[in-house]
């Protein structure tokens, strides 16, 4: 059976009973028809994997405890039932074992993010899905909304002129409280420096303002200069970030993110000012994108509609006005993940699809490591390489 | 296995290539990893049909030409590979037959909306349901969303004090011209009496804004006061609905749909005013709903926060601010009806799963009647039953 | 001194202390630095007239107890001194008799709405003003903001196409609860049919609805189905409108008004659907025109902005994005009278400044007055003549 | 005649013929009936000056070719003909000289700002107003929002518990093209140093952000991170405002204010980040102020409901949803001043009256140092005493 009449299938680790994000990953993974879950390590406690493996209706012998099992049992299996690719959604500090275990056996590969902990580790693993020539995907999920591919097109190709500013903002609030104190799991572990790293809300949503703006724009940070706050009770990881920077061509950009903000619930936003145009998306109204034309009126483009770029509209399944979401969004990096494994598997080297590469991810942990540089320094700039 | 340890299976008839609504029902069923495709008849056309079962990696055997050869084969093959429901996603006129017959083979059947063309239909329809004790869900896939639910439960518990007037709306653009005459498939055949019926928008979208109506106030229509206009050019079916209402208890409400407000994308919106409150929903930002309570300031209640119903928090995969739509609603549709299901496997009959049944259709069908009826009359109130 | 060398003068009848529209009517004819009040008569009650002059620091000689005084003093003094014109800011009951008077003695008026209380009077004030061929305003005050004049000028030059269908709505929600019953001076006389006339939401708000429509779209209303409903216990008159139209040509509107809406606020919208492009303009967002044309993005046009009509420009006063609001709206009716009455001054007859007159007035008082006739008829249709 | 029996008597200087911000002023006082103007030296231009004095009706004797004659003649009438106080509404390079000698002179002020062009002139205008004992208002005009207001009280009393982060921005696209060039009047000044000092969009929308912040939340301003940039071709002020600020007790803000920004109107938007509560208001929906408490769903406060703040509510003028604006909210200032004024006719010492005084403009201007200070420097802080 070729790859083209089939489901490619899929293995996760991480994501079981009380995960979030693991769930939404199989739910955009499901969504299309196209991609099956047929094995997975769902928890690092064996106990809990296997329950929450049996809660998705796995075979038992694809059922795994952890995840050496798990890559132990695949490399056994003939490749008509071996699976096409990995989904890791870990807490952070298990995505550096994991992928690279994973790269190092050949396998295909969806992270999400931040990638891993250092530049180092980035480094190690851009290196060897060079090496292994493997797919490998990274879940910026917010660059998978079809206006955000449509906003990317429009600053590429000079509708709004020369990129002048740029300002993306991220604000949540469900940290404005020591929930972590109350024992809510995601804060618990977001939280720890031990798995979660170095960086705290600048890991955690800072880092997908950092994609989104570079997505976009296609524009290098050149400086940073940073004030990052610890704001909660008994924290020690930031959850308060506050960049100046600088991009290619010396183009000035303001990137704020917290999740101190009582009240905010997802509030991603993102403003490209060009010197013939302005553009304006906002996470929590996703199909909407603001145009702002020198000399006009405002334009408010709408996914699905006439006229959008190609990378919008095929990444849009519904008409306009019938709401598409963050699901949805999360499937469309799937399906560009899917369509080079596809082309992998027919033989060709897919290089089209839209999906973040792990060199997105690697650029994102320096990213972090040199904002966190300038947070201590005294100087206004710290430069990037 | 019992029906507690595997996804649920499913055949399908209609929906096949360049059909829009089979591909939601599609990615609605595969959401949440519950339900899984295994037949269908894809089209009236056996070719198409069959290409289009390809498509969608369906097993040869269960791939049909026509809706015939699928209930045949069904009621040849074991309990343990047979369907445990069928969806009908075809033109509205196929919705009777195709429906009768499946439910008189005893099959749960889940149908897309307007129910039927005819209320003798719609009776007859119902009555084979109770004859046979199956589950009948019918997709006024509005009711699936989250925020339309928590309205449902605040209207109902009084959280608004008594109803006193409701106006709901639906506007549309999308036939504003006569996208028929230029090969539009769908608009062919909502266009066209033979497949849509007797109704145009009215059985469209008016049909939603009447369950939208009734399944959030719980109160019948009494009396239809109908202005219907037809002005797209070539067109003889209604492409524009106005209608005055009483409802139960002498309630005023305002119905208004039309097919024909250029610009207008799938803006449904439903303001339910109390005595001491009114509530405000609109389904192009669904996860928002607005309450105005009497002599406080207005607030904004969103999809996944805090103090929601039960049966509002049920509905919700993500956290607030991170979208759900269209598909997410369609699939706590199918939720509900794989609830009964199961619950019926499981010997029990589940009473309490939150989905639109056949006599919701029926009673849709009945209210198009009566709108038309009134259409035709000098008289200001026709009166329902 | 010639007309265009000074102030305009102009007297005021009621608008005394704890009147509402009144000390509107004052600061719209201040706003400019155009028009001048120099006498009054603000109560019907004389000693609260006198004290409510003095807080405006009126001469004493010119401080009147009634309007008849008023009126008479005004006749002594010679033409330097005397009043360009009368604004008229009483209850309903009292448009009438001063109106009349005021116009019999030459006098311009500006009086508010709904003009008078019948059919009848409103014929005679319009013979009245003809005879002595002054100069009437009536205070449809929303077609003073610069948006609406936009949207006219959109509608009437067929900017949208040919006018297919209109909704305008009108809610409110001061009038939820029995705030008569509590002394709620405004709400006392509004629900009073003595004061107020036979019609009650529909005088007060439902006639500013009906203006915007006619004034927006030139079409005359030529039949009415009328649905009124009185919610407000112990209230008499009609707090709850709901209309089906036919315009001139079969266009079909819906006019829906009500003042139980609770938490409404004054949530006045006009909708156009033409043929080629959509208009929707809400009164709590006065500054902004959505224009939806056919085939296109949505454009949000901006009071203020380049590219629009000459009406609206000269309406405006401040650059985009700084907010004008009702007052200004109001005082550009009040711009559009005194236009008129410097050019007779001046002994032109100006014909092209922009406020309802008398004829606008009269036309709300028959419309008012058919709906009354259709709330009480079981025919679907109540023509007009 | 004392005081509360009549209107104030003003003079303007600047605001001729073609200039923005005089007629806002002049409307500004006429609004309210409390105030008039009787003198002025419109323009630096006799001729031009004479000719706009006309326009506004001004008596010959009382219209002047230049402030310093206006000065002379006021300083020669008898008290009950002079002003009660002159404003100042020229180019910012003028406001020193002629504020300085007014105050001198013993005359009240309102000023517009920036106050002047150096923390010296600033310190010698505070300390001659101190010493004359003179009302000395500055037009920061958008504390004079009803909801700003509002928003003061909320964040001073507590309701959002410890501000813990604070973001203002201000956006306009007016200068996003070259507009100077080609003779725009008030881009041709505001783009010079000569008359607008050193700072560009930091004078005149920067401190306009200040001011907001600081009226607002009370917090100092103790450390300025600052990046400016000069994006208009030919410029040599600054276009583009982009700070890091850390405010008494090391609460981080970010100011942010550009004039570069194609197709922004007036975009000033404050959001204080409280422990527990979230508030954010925007200019250009005024009546508008959200409150997002900690646990509880988002509330929408508007203008003129109940339950807002003394200072709300005597600053309002009209009923909710009757919109309010830019003139409304200057006019406060006017009669904040006023109210000053009166106080110190009748011979006490009004101290509640709500306006900015010299103080606060004096620190606007400190302020603008301080970031010019800090855009030079390659140290990350620059230390406000």
């Amino acid at each position: 059976m070729s790859a083209a009449s089939r489901k490619l299938r899929y293995a996760m680790v991480g994501g079981g009973r009380d995960a979030f994000i693991g769930a939404v990953h199989r739910k955009a993974a499901a969504l299309d028809g196209q991609i099956e879950l047929v094995a997975a390590a769902l928890s690092s406690n064996p106990d809990k994997a296997r329950a929450s493996g049996r809660d998705l209706f796995l075979a038992e012998d694809r059922n795994h405890g952890c995840w050496q099992d798990l890559l132990a049992d695949e490399l056994k299996r003939p490749p008509e039932e071996r699976i096409d690719f990995v989904s890791i959604v870990t807490p952070n500090h298990l995505h550096y074992p994991v992928a690279q275990a994973f790269v190092d056996a050949g396998f295909n590969v969806v992270c999400d993010k931040p990638l891993v902990h250092t530049p180092e580790q980035a480094q190690a693993l851009v290196n060897a899905v060079a090496r292994q020539n493997t797919v490998f995907g990274v879940t910026y999920n917010y660059t998978g909304y079809p206006m955000v591919r449509q906003m990317r097109e429009m600053v590429r190709s000079g509708v709004i002129g020369a990129v002048r500013k740029v300002i993306v903002e991220y604000h949540q609030g469900w940290l404005a409280t020591a929930v972590e104190a109350s024992g809510n799991k995601q804060a618990l572990w977001r939280t720890d420096p031990a798995q979660s790293g170095l960086a705290g809300a600048l890991g955690d949503i800072g880092s997908h303002a950092e994609n989104l703006l570079a997505s976009v724009t296609g524009l290098e940070v050149e400086a940073i200069c940073a004030d990052l706050g610890t704001l909660g009770v008994g924290r020690t990881l930031d959850d308060d970030v506050n960049l100046l920077l600088r991009l290619r061509g010396g183009v000035r950009a303001v990137l704020v993110a917290s999740q101190i903000c009582v009240g905010c619930e997802n509030d991603l936003r993102l403003r490209v000012f060009g010197s013939t145009g302005t553009l304006d998306w906002r996470q929590e109204q996703p199909s909407q994108l603001w145009h702002l034309p020198l000399g006009e009126s405002a334009r408010l483009l709408t996914r699905g509609s006439v006229g959008l770029c190609a990378a919008a509209t095929q990444a849009t399944r519904l008409p306009t006005g019938h709401p598409e979401g963050f699901i949805e969004a999360f499937a469309n990096i799937y399906l560009g993940v899917a369509e080079d494994i596809r082309a992998r598997l027919d033989g060709s080297q897919a290089t089209t699809a839209d999906y973040p590469r792990v060199e997105d991810g690697a650029r994102g942990v320096y990213f972090i490591n040199k904002v966190l540089q300038s947070s201590h320094s005294q100087d206004k700039w710290t430069l990037c390489d």
